[in-house]
Order: structure tokens, then sequence, then C-alpha cells
């Protein structure tokens, strides 16, 4: 980066929110997936008006923008993959305004999630979409992959919570969209458009969120099964009770052997696990619904079934859920976390056809992931110093969205597309949904100054 | 219009299912609103490929093409202004499918509200905005004005239960967005953008939506209030309170009073009522929650609180509530009905905005509404033979729509932009937005043939 630019930078932002540091080149090259690519430099923005500043100059000088949270995106969409600068938003973090009344809250980008949560709990209310990586990820980041978690089959996930935004779009121009009311239906809505939209079409410098309630009474239930299709069937069988569970987790066979060998939790190992817990206001709904769902259990052969009988031991059982991630990524020196998600009705089909692919490219994939909106996590476990292995590994993949798309699933249901799985977009998007979203990255972002190269929208 | 196009129109729907006669042409000319201008024809199209080539048609020979649903709308959303053609949706009405472990129902836009909650019910499952129009209004309209309804506050709007489309755009270009699982991060939302797009951008010729079970256990409750702000601060307090009513509406004066002199409900003529449910799998749950907003209602200076003992009688106060629209239309010979919604810590301030907005202006103004999700109707009744009374009316209005922005608000919740809001587009949104929309429109409808003069596109 020329020196002049720096400079213009520095004006802009002030010197202590500047770098070119290589060492932090280095640590911004990177996300939580496999991709990695040095940027040129990267700042600290502390309000609106430098980033529009910083905008407009990358128009007027012509380089790439990479607006980031907290980089523990899992598909490269915050790698600079053609270098530039990148907008680093965590120093913009401070949550402006919470009203219980209006079930609203107002932050800006960088608060990262937990910390909203926390100052929630106050009120007993949560903001629900529940990300696994909620201690370090920001709302802004959630905001632009629309980012789900183990509530989503009752709560939903973020766009369902986004009530409205201030954003500085491509070009550099300032945008309010949205509202702070609970509904509206005054013209298009332009708040959802930027929810998923991976930084590349405008960077949002205020959210105003709808944020819930949090029923006090839950119930915990954990049940094993000997088969596969069996978990899958139980998956469905739930949703035709009309029973929707507060969270349903699965664990495969080879995530739960990964937990075993790395914790004390000590688990059963059997082909699957369902973790599942119920709401309400009241103890006697959290347990009527618990029954429902145990009924379903049974009627799909399931195993053990435990009733978690105090506070401690649910929170036991979540430890095991909530270490998969971490463990599984230890055992191998590579992974990739997939995110493929299906209608409730092919869960077991995707469970059967995960194994049968793992099979089938001899490849290690242990499985883990939402059950209860039907999003799967598989978890591809090599070694990248191994080309053979690499290339079967690359098939899998291959294999596992084609056979998603198929069940009539969808690539991702909570991690977004980034580099990972931009070549796979027209997989699942019709040619003229993907041109019309060329289209709509060309209103806001005419000189494709935002996040190139991603979601596959300058091919 | 030209007999060789007459003839194009029907080699492509067929002569049973084209009319050009008068009469239609004269039924054609309204919605539920006081605008009105007739179209040269209109069509009643069977299936996609006649919409494509009608809309491919349109934009070669330049006529305006309005997409219509059962014409219920109230903001003129289907007035031809500009004549041209109509495409009554009415005959593609088939539910292809009811998925209930995919929680999914597929609908052609023409099925009736109603009788997509028809079939659901067998399941146990429903189809959750609950527009009072249910009986008459189509899907595909409750799509293209994002419609609300008493479910609101508890269940979401249209929008929260929209997962695919399969559209033809205004350039004659099919295309299918979303996807038919739970959630997705894959791409920008195209699906979400033709919520509430009122046949600005696209006509939708397949609704994949998402359905809810429907929990059977409810209680009822009716309260009065002296004091309209006692009202308004008593819901606020129910969303303090942390439960969300699965009904919560709101009856003011001049509605009680209506509903008393045109049915036999003999209700009592105070400020405001109440009228609430909650909802739950157990009733000990419904109850729980009700005695919580009892509480509030306490604590608000509530007259009269009515459990209702039975399902009879919940039926009863049901249907005070929805025979509101239908006896106030009939006190004068014209009315409006706004559709204003503010932030619930607003709704006190509204309230009483709106009588202070009547007695400046000297008109009629009867409230009722969603008080759940800050949705308020304020219905303006008159005799526009009465030039003055006209303007004051107009002046009333105006009065409404400022102060609900003030508040932070919406010009509206439910009903759509359509014609009537039009001018006041830009009292709510930004000019970056408004010329966003512009440009999003120019995608989709470049030679603007789909609803043309509506939502304030085309200044
Ligand atoms: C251990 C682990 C567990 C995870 N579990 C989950 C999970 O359960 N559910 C889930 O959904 N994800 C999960 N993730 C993925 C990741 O945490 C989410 O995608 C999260 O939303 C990213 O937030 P971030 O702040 O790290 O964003 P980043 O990774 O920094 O950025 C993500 C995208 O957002 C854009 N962006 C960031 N801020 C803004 C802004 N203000 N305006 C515009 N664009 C912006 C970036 O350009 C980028 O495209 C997990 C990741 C890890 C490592
Ligand atoms: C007594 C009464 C009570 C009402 N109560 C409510 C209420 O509680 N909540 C509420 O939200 N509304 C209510 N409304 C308003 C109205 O019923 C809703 O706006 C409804 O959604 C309109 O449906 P429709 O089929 O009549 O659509 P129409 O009025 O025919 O059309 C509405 C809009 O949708 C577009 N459209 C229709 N079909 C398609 C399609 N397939 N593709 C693209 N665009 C299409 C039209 O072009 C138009 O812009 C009420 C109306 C009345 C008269």
């Amino acid at each position: 980066m020329q020196k002049d630019l720096k400079q213009k930078l520095i004006d802009i932002v002030g010197e202590q929110n500047f770098t070119a540091k290589i060492i932090d080149m280095v640590s911004y090259s990177y996300d939580a997936s496999e991709h990695s690519h040095r940027p040129d430099a990267a700042v600290w923005p502390t309000d609106t008006d430098q980033i529009q500043k910083i905008v407009q100059l990358a128009n007027r000088e012509g380089f790439a923008l990479i607006p980031r949270g907290a980089g523990t995106g899992l598909a490269g969409m915050v790698v600079p993959q053609k270098g530039g600068l990148v907008l680093d938003l965590c120093r913009m973090n401070r949550i402006l305004e919470i009203n219980i009344q209006d079930r609203v809250a107002v932050v800006e980008p960088g608060v990262v999630y937990e910390d909203l949560n926390r100052a929630l709990a106050e009120y007993d209310f949560f903001f629900p979409p529940d990300p696994a990586s909620g201690k370090a990820c920001t709302l802004g980041g959630n905001l632009a992959t629309n980012a789900g978690g183990v509530k989503g089959a009752k709560y939903g996930v973020t766009t369902d919570y986004v009530l409205g935004l201030e954003l500085v779009l491509g070009d550099g121009r300032l945008m309010k969209t949205g509202t702070r009311t609970m509904k509206t239906s005054s013209g298009y809505d332009l708040t959802s458009l930027f929810v998923g939209s991976e930084g590349t079409l405008g960077i949002a410098t205020r959210i105003t969120l709808k944020i819930n309630p949090r029923p006090p009474a839950t119930a915990t239930c954990l049940a094993v099964f000997d088969e596969l299709k069996s978990a899958g069937q139980a998956v469905a069988g739930i949703m035709e009770s009309g029973i929707i569970p507060s969270v349903l987790e699965i664990l495969g066979k080879e995530t739960l052997i990964a937990i075993n060998q790395n914790t004390d939790l000590n688990l059963p190992v059997v082909d699957a696990m369902l973790l599942v817990e119920t709401d309400g206001w009241t103890q006697t709904e959290a347990d009527f619904q618990m029954s429902k769902i145990m009924d379903v259990f049974e009627e799909n052969q399931a195993g053990e079934v435990t009733r978690a009988q105090s506070v401690e031991q649910a929170e036991g059982l979540w430890k095991a859920r909530k270490s998969a991630y971490a463990v599984l990524a230890r055992i191998r020196p590579n992974f990739v976390l997939e995110d493929i998600t299906v209608p409730i009705s092919q869960m077991a089909s995707m469970l059967e056809g995960v194994n049968q692919i793992a099979q089938k490219n001899q490849v290690e994939i242990a499985t883990f992931g939402h059950a209860g909106d039907g999003n799967l996590h598989p978890q591809i476990l090599w070694d990248n110093s191994d080309p053979d292995e690499s290339k079967r590994v690359e098939k899998a993949v291959d294999d596992l969205f084609n056979l998603a798309i198929e069940l009539g699933g969808t690539l991702t249901g909570e991690h977004g597309i980034g580099l990972s799985k931009a070549p796979y977009m027209s997989l699942e998007h019709d040619p003229v949904a993907l041109e019309s979203m060329r289209s709509i990255k060309r209103i806001f972002d005419p000189s494709n100054v935002l996040n190139p190269g991603k979601m596959a929208l300058d091919d």
C-alpha cells in the first residue's frame, strides 16, 4: 500500500486505529476456514463517519475493503483474497439501547454476541440466534452471515430478529432501512437483503434487533439410537407431533468417540445421540412437551433415554454437545466444517448419505448439528500434506453438496457462502436468481470495493 | 384495448379466461380503499406459463399489468390507476403440498387464506398471519402486502413464514428464490424482497410457506380502562412482564359505541377495551401467562377484568373485535382505515394523539387494532360529498402519519402503501432507501409494466 494512501487512512481514523504491521497482516489473513490471504493494511474505525470516508476513499483509489467482525466465520468470508484494507469493527462495540417495552436492542456492529445476551439477562430477555461461537463472534458478523444456533427450530435465526439497519453502502452513501416497530409493510424489505450479505453490499454501522423474553422453565433429555436412520426418523416424528423443541441437537458416532477420547464425559458410543430441550413459562408445559417427545423416541427405537434431573445434569449434557467442534478439530491436522441443511423429512437420508460419502471416498467425517432445523455439520478431518487424501476430501465435499441439493436442501444453513461455497452457488440457485444477486450488488457497490471475490458475485 | 391485442391475450389464456366486459371492468376498478380506476381488460391465467407469456406481451406492447388476488387490499394496490390488464390469480388456487414433517405448505397464489388453514387444521397446524379478511383474501395478496393479524405479537407476520417463491419477473423471466428448509445463509435473501412488494417486482406463481403447530390450550380475557393512557401503559407493561400474548387487541370508545349500536353485544362503554389471549400446550401454561397479564392490568388501573369461562364465551368476546371494521364502515358514507404502527412504548402517546387529532380537525375517528405489535387502525368516518369535511379528513390523515413517524413508527404495519400512502413514503424512508427501492424495481421490471404508479416508485 502506497505511503500517501496510508497517510490518508491515518488522517481519517487516527494513528492508533491504523496498522500495516506484518503480525497484524498475518492475523487478518484468515478466519476459521482453510482459506488465507494477507491484506495490505487494517483499520479500526470508531464511528460511522470514519467508515463513510474510508469507503469513499476506496471508491476513489480503487482498493478492496473487507468488513470484519471477530473473524470466526467458517467460509473464508473475511479472507482478503485480493488484498486490500481490513475494516475491523471491533472498536464499535457499544450497546446503544435496550428497550424492553419495545422488545428492541440497538447495537453497534462490533458488540460480541454474549455481551448483548449478558446485558439482556438482567431483564430475563435474550437474543435467540445463539451461535456456538457466541463468546467471540460479533453481532455484525451474525447479521452478515444470518447466524443461527441451537435455538433455531423454535426461535429462528438472525434474520427473524433484525428490524432495521444503518449502513454505509459500497458506494459510500449512508442508508437507513427498516423501523423499530414489530412489523411494517412500508416499501421493499431492504433490511433482509443485507442480512446474510457477507459484507458485500454495505457495512452495518448500527443494528436494531428484536429481542425475546426467556421462558424460565426447561426440560432436557438425551436419547441414544443404534441406527442413524431411527434418529433421523425420530426428528421427523417430533415435528409431526407438533412439539417444537427449544433445542434439538444430533451427535453422530464419530463425534461421540472423539468426545470420549478428549473429555471425561464417557458418552455411550452409539450411532446417534439426540439432545433435546423444551421450554415454557411453567414446568408443566416444558414437561408435557418433553413427554410427547419421549413418546416419539420410543416409537423410533431409541435405546436409553435419560431425562436430566437437575440443571447441573442438563449442563453436563450440553457440555458434550458444545465440545464437539473443538475436540474434532484436534484429531487430524486439517478439517473443514460443512453446514448443509435439508428438509426435516430428509434428515434420515442425509445422515445415511453422509456415512456413505465418507465410506465411498475413504475420508473421515464426524457429524453433529442442529437437527431441529435440518442443519447438519459434517466435519471432515484430514491431513492436507497428503495430496491424495486432499483430493478425496474435495470429492467428498462435492458429494455432500450434491446430495443436500438433491434432497431439497441448501448449501449452508448458517455459516454462509464466502470463498468455500462460491463454486457451488449455481448448484443451488437458478441462473436468474444468481444474475439478480449480481445486479443487486451493482446497485449498492458499483465499483465492487466491498469484499470482492466472495459469494460468486463477480463471476 | 386494441382488437389484435385482445386476440393475442385470448390466444394465451383461452376465451373463457379473458374479459373486457364493462361489468367486469367496474368490478376490477376498485379494492377496499377509496381509490378506483377501470382497467382495459382482465385475464384469469391458470398456469405459470400463461403468466410468463402475458408479461412478455406486456413488455413488447407496453401495457400495464395489475396482479390481483381477492381485491380486499386497503390501500388501492390493485386499482389500475393507469388502465391496463388485470391479472386475476383466483383460478390458480391449488394447495400443491402440505408436508408436516418439513413444516411446509406449497401453494398457488390464488389459494384463499382460510382454505389453507382449513386444510392445515386436519393436522393441528396453521398458517399464523391471520388477517381479519382471511375468509376472502388470497395467499398471493398476503405475500405481496406482508399481511398480519391478531396473532402478530407472538407469531409474527407473513414474511416470517415465506421460505421460497417461484415468480414471473416484470421482464418476463422466471425465477426461483429461497428453499424449503427452515433456514439458509446461501446468497442474498431475494425471497423477502418480494414479500410486501405489492406486485411491483414480480408475480408469485408458487409460494412455499412455513407452517406452525397450533397449541391446543388458550385462555381469554377482556379488560376495560377508563383512560386510554392506562390501556396503552398496560400494553407496554405486558411486554415488560415477558409474556407474549397470542392475541392482544384494543378497541377504543367510538368503536365500542358503534358495536353496541349495531349488535346485541352490549359492551361496556369505556375509553378502551383490551382483549387478550394466551396459549400453550397445557392449560396450566395458558393460565399462568394470563395470570401475569391480569397482574399487569391491575397495576394499570383496569376496571372490570373478565376471564372467559368457556370457549363459547371467548368466541363472544372475539365477535366484538371482529365486527369492528364492518359496523364502523356503516356509520357514515365514507371511511378510510389507517394502519399506523408504533413502538409499544409509544402506544399510549399514539392513542392519545389519535384523539387529539380527531378533536383538532373535527373529524370522527374510531380506533381499534393489534396492540400486541403496536399496530393501530384508526378508522376515519366522513361524507365525501362535504368538501370541507373531506379537507379536514385529509389533514387528519396527514397528522396521523406525521405523529406515527415522530414516535418512531411506520406508515403501515400490514396493509401496504399502494396509492393511499405513496405520497408519504419520503416521510418514513430516507432518500437513499427510496432511491434503492427504485433501482431494485428497475432490475426486475425495467419497463415498469408491473403495477405502475404504486408505492411512489415512479416518482
Ligand atoms: C467454534 C465455532 C463455532 C461456530 N458456531 C456457529 C454456530 O453455531 N452458528 C453459526 O451461525 N455460526 C457459527 N460459527 C461461525 C461464525 O461464528 C459465525 O458465522 C459468526 O456469525 C461470524 O461472526 P464474526 O463476528 O466472527 O464475523 P466475521 O467472521 O468477522 O465476518 C463474517 C462476515 O460478516 C461480515 N461482516 C462482519 N461485520 C460486518 C458489518 N458490520 N457489516 C457488514 N458485514 C460485516 C464480514 O465481511 C464477513 O463476510 C462458528 C464458528 C466457530 C469458529
Ligand atoms: C374487512 C377487511 C379486513 C382486513 N383485515 C386485515 C388484517 O387483519 N390484516 C391485514 O394484513 N390486512 C387486512 N386487510 C387487507 C387485505 O385483506 C390484505 O392486504 C390482504 O393481504 C390482501 O389480499 P388480497 O388477496 O385481497 O390481495 P389484493 O388486494 O388483490 O392485492 C394486494 C396486493 O397484492 C398484489 N398481489 C396479489 N397477488 C399477487 C401475486 N400472486 N404476485 C404478486 N403480487 C400479488 C396486488 O398486486 C396488490 O398489490 C383487510 C381488508 C378488509 C377488507
